[in-house]
């Protein structure tokens, strides 16, 4: 692993977008959100993900032209469609018109069909932070979670993002609907880690901490059983429903070719209702009682989502972003 | 266990809700919605809640006659205050005022304060979806739930509904944020049966499937673990924040005094965008193939959240609907 500064990340990213055919503003946002992700040290979403998003502009899975167009409205709702262009850009523009839509309404909602994976879910979560309003977002993607009650891959893990704004640093909750990631899964495995907790079936069906029995069994589990299975499954019908586009079930298996994915942006101005000091005292009061309580291990107190994300991301502006060598060379050669 | 007609139930839970104080429609709503939960086999939270309802409006912690009134509002999201009424009474009227908002401007929400226990969350998400819409519901409820890295109740298990409308059938998803409830657990140690999964931890911190030994320690598990944990925190965040009511850690720690609860009501009108014919075509193309995915038990196919209820609820008009004896005596005692 190596530490590259920042402001060198973000410049091999750009030039390798304009390589990929990316032109002007695209360009620039596209390596940025790839950059920040790898910043804010969710590894798996940012540069080491870029590979995998060069070859799905290569096998023309993602139409690197293309841009959203809305497709209907009404008020504070409309319905976009993503043209199959590249998912962060996408995502990015569906909230940035969610922001625009709650400033004017109090309230507002984008379903995007037609679109691709949105990389870091997150960031639009701090978008929306970052205007001062309450956000949700989630995507469906291709089935490889199975059900509960099946070992047969049929939901999707389904990031769902939650974001609120705080002055002194927003709060964002951005998870998959399986207990981990088969990202995650592959790191433990290959440092023959056992998981902190069950994360699917081995090959008998029975719960295990074994990462590599669950990347052979690609029987990973939804959190908390039934529920994220449920949970998976109703944030599948509504993304695909109110967007008008495609449900898990129907986007291509093989995840190089995973594309047309369909997207919820819901955003709230809760200025609205209450000034921003009002706001921040509420948000405050919570956070100050969750960091009072007693922690299991000292050195470990309570945080809230998100707050781990600005301990990484100052301490990766100081030292250098880390960098897989192999991936950084690949980006470098582009 | 004794099975009584439906009519029977409603009827004694109507004569009790009067002789509580409750008049006319109120008394006749509220009986309702224990009865239809009792009805729908969501045991816990119908006929078996009602003695717990009936001692918090003898001490005081619900004020029968509060009504809940409108704080203030903008175009399609509102805040109101439940005077801490009963929580069911004030959850129904905060949803229908979401679906009056969400049917004028194509979404709508309400932030509803200083309210009660709403019973039944999964109430809610029937009504709005028997109108054609999308929703999502949550509370906060008292600090019943260690947050991940400690053993001390820090967060309340929340629950979450959302629901999506189906011609068929209504797609309902009701779950809370610990893996099993207390009333749950409570019935598996009665029972002295084990725990299908592990749902907290022993005084020792071990995972348990001991439902005694969780009852003891009182350290239940959040769904997913960390996940869970941090989407009990943000459901709490959002609800204090945009109804400025109270977060969990400021509601009363007693049960039997819990009151001033913080809710959040959001519906989506789906019928702008598309026909009732194309959204159908959608959610049952979904349905469709979970019900096409081979079950690891071929007597055990896999259900949609809220499948099960539709069942229960067919097989409870018919054959009567399941009351404790105990419970069911006290009820025509009173």
């Amino acid at each position: 692993m190596l530490r590259v500064p920042y402001p060198d990340l973000y410049a091999a990213l750009h030039k390798a977008m304009l390589v990929l055919g990316l032109q002007g503003d695209r360009a620039a946002l596209c390596a940025r959100l790839f950059a920040e992700t790898t910043r804010d040290g969710v590894y798996t979403h940012g540069l080491n993900r870029f590979p995998r998003f060069a070859e799905m502009v290569r096998n023309r899975s993602i139409d690197i032209t293309a841009e959203p167009t809305r497709t209907t409205g009404f008020g504070c709702i409309e319905r976009w469609d993503g043209h199959r262009g590249p998912g962060n850009l996408n995502a990015y523009a569906a909230m940035q018109r969610t922001i625009k839509l709650a400033k004017e309404n109090g309230m507002g909602a984008v379903a995007l069909a037609n679109t691709n994976h949105w990389m870091r879910g997150g960031s639009y979560g701090w978008l929306a932070a970052d205007h001062g309003l309450f956000s949700f977002c989630w995507s469906n993607t291709l089935p490889n979670l199975p059900a509960w009650g099946t070992a047969v891959p049929t939901v999707g893990n389904n990031p769902l993002v939650i974001a609120i704004p705080r002055p002194q640093g927003n709060v964002v909750l951005d998870m998959a609907m399986s207990q981990f990631s088969y990202g995650t899964l592959a790191a433990y495995s290959k440092r023959n880690e056992p998981l902190p907790v069950p994360g699917g079936f081995d090959a008998s069906g029975n719960l295990t901490t074994d990462a590599a029995a669950i990347e052979a069994s690609q029987r990973a589990l939804p959190i908390g059983y039934w529920k994220g299975s449920g949970l998976s499954l109703v944030l599948d019908m509504l993304a695909a429903m109110l967007s008008g586009g495609l449900a898990a079930h129907q986007l291509p298996p093989d995840p190089l070719r995973e594309a047309g994915q369909s997207q919820i942006f819901i955003a709230i101005d809760p200025t609205r209702f209450s000034t921003g000091e009002e706001l921040n005292h509420i948000v405050e009061e919570i956070i100050t009682n969750l960091h009072g309580v007693r922690p299991l291990d000292p050195d470990r107190p309570l945080r809230y989502p998100g707050e781990h994300t600005l301990c990484l991301r100052e301490e990766n502006l100081r030292l250098g972003v880390p960098v897989e060598a192999e991936v950084w060379q690949q980006l470098n050669a582009m």
